[in-house]
C-alpha cells in the first residue's frame, strides 16, 4: 500500500502534469473542492475561495505562450489530514520555489493553497 | 475566551512583532519546536529544519539595516491543528505576500512555514 507521504508528493506531481498538460479540467479536479482554497502566483496578490483560484489556472493553461514547468527536491511533512510540501520549480530557465498545501479530502489528497515566487539568491 | 481563529491571528501579530522589535529570543519562541520547521524569505530557497530557520532569522533581525514590517489582510483557515494564514507585508514601501502555516504545540499556535514574496502585480 502507497504511504501518505507517497500519496501527497504523487499529488504533487499531478498538479504539476495537469500544468505541463495544460489540461484545465484534471487542474480543477486536484484543488480542494470547500470554499477556502488559495493562491499566490509568482508576483501576485492573494487569491482567495475556489472559484477565483480554478479561473486564474484556466487563463495561465489557455495561455499559449506558458512554459512548461520542471519540478525537483519536493518534500512533504503530514500532519493528519493537512500536508505541507515544498519544492522547487524551473520555468523558461529561471528558478522558483513552491509552498503547497495538501488536505485529505474523501480518501484523496488534494490542493488547499499553493504560493509560488522567484528564487535571486543561490 | 479566545476563539481559534483569534489566537492564530494573534500568533501571526505577534510574529510580526518579533520581527519589528528584532527579538531574537521572542522569535526562536515563536517557531515550533519539531525538525520539520521549513521558510521561504523573499527571493531565498527554502530552509530546512529549526535550526537553519532560526539562524537566518538572526541574521535577518541582527541586520541594523533591516526596515521594518507592516502587515495587513490577514485571514485564516483552521484545519484541527493546523492553520493557514495568508497576509500582506509592506516593507519599505514595497508590497509583498506572506503563506503562514502553524501549528498547535501544547495549546499553543507556533510557526510551521513562513513563505513570503514580492507583489508586482496588482
Amino acid at each position: 500500500m502507497q504511504s501518505d507521504e507517497t500519496a501527497v508528493l504523487a499529488a504533487n506531481e499531478a498538479f504539476y502534469n495537469a500544468f505541463n498538460q495544460k489540461d484545465s479540467q484534471l487542474m480543477d479536479s486536484l484543488w480542494a473542492t470547500g470554499p477556502r482554497v488559495t493562491c499566490i502566483h509568482p508576483g501576485w496578490n492573494v487569491l482567495q475561495g475556489r472559484e477565483a483560484v480554478l479561473e486564474s489556472w484556466h487563463n495561465i493553461l489557455d495561455n499559449p505562450n506558458q512554459p512548461r514547468i520542471v519540478t525537483g527536491g519536493a518534500t512533504a511533512s503530514l500532519f493528519d489530514t493537512i500536508a505541507v510540501v515544498t519544492c522547487r520549480e524551473l520555468v523558461a530557465g529561471s528558478p522558483l520555489v513552491a509552498t503547497n498545501v495538501f488536505i485529505l479530502e474523501e480518501g484523496a489528497w488534494k490542493l488547499l493553497h499553493h504560493h509560488s515566487g522567484a528564487v535571486f539568491a543561490t
